[in-house]
């Protein structure tokens, strides 16, 4: 799937949940996936007696890896260009996230057609935990 | 582990290996892990007889992920502030990356001392495949 110019306007939102009730399985996980063993992710002894953290907390780029989620299904895939934002609030075990893109203008790329998004990740209580830009190509 | 600013000075750089020789399992690892199945990334015969590319390839947000070590690995966990770049460049098996990190700046923020770094990640051939940038804070 992918979206032309045709499929989308500026002000277009598209909304996605991410995770309902984050496991610690999925930390774990992303550990093996990504090479990321820091063990404030996955060893709750590691993360409560050492560092002092309630629990073990999702890395970072794990959430904007789901975050992402909501462009590459949208836009289809390979046709993000860029990609980043700022991590605002941590994310933990139990957390469900949901995320929003917006469609903030469409550009003449030198390879077509270039939307300009914003994204926001926010959990159950409303927190945003992740908020950031992205560009991804459009058909003509 | 978390560096102060006499830990570092402007025009300092980390050099990371990231994955040697990339497994199409680490592709199936991810995609369990991040939740993002598009086949292009795990279905050989999807990606080449439907989709038309050489082979499936990588998550641009598993080379991201990937590459985000070399700042949490030097910066300390839970101390990346932003992160983003740009997907320049496609990663397949059997890729072998290296992402080098650079210190550009040190400012004073709020919370105390800001670094903003450049980060880039090259294949074995010395292709560029992700270029970004980050903000991560410093102990005092």
């Amino acid at each position: 799937m992918a979206l032309s110019t045709k499929d989308v306007t500026v002000g277009q939102t598209f909304e996605q949940l991410l995770v309902e009730d984050l496991k610690r399985t999925q930390l774990v996980q992303y550990a093996g996936a990504s090479g990321d063993y820091n063990p404030l992710h996955t060893d709750e002894v590691f993360a409560k007696e050492v560092a002092g953290y309630p629990t073990v907390f999702a890395h970072g780029m794990l959430t904007m890896g789901m975050t992402g989620r909501v462009l590459t299904d949208n836009l289809g895939d390979g046709r993000l260009l860029s990609y980043g934002g700022r991590f605002t609030s941590q994310v933990f075990p139990g957390d469900t996230l949901t995320a929003t893109a917006t469609i903030e203008s469409i550009e003449a790329g030198d390879d077509g057609p270039v939307a300009h998004l914003t994204v926001s990740t926010t959990n159950q209580d409303g927190v945003v935990v992740f908020s950031g830009q992205a560009t991804g190509r459009l058909d003509p």
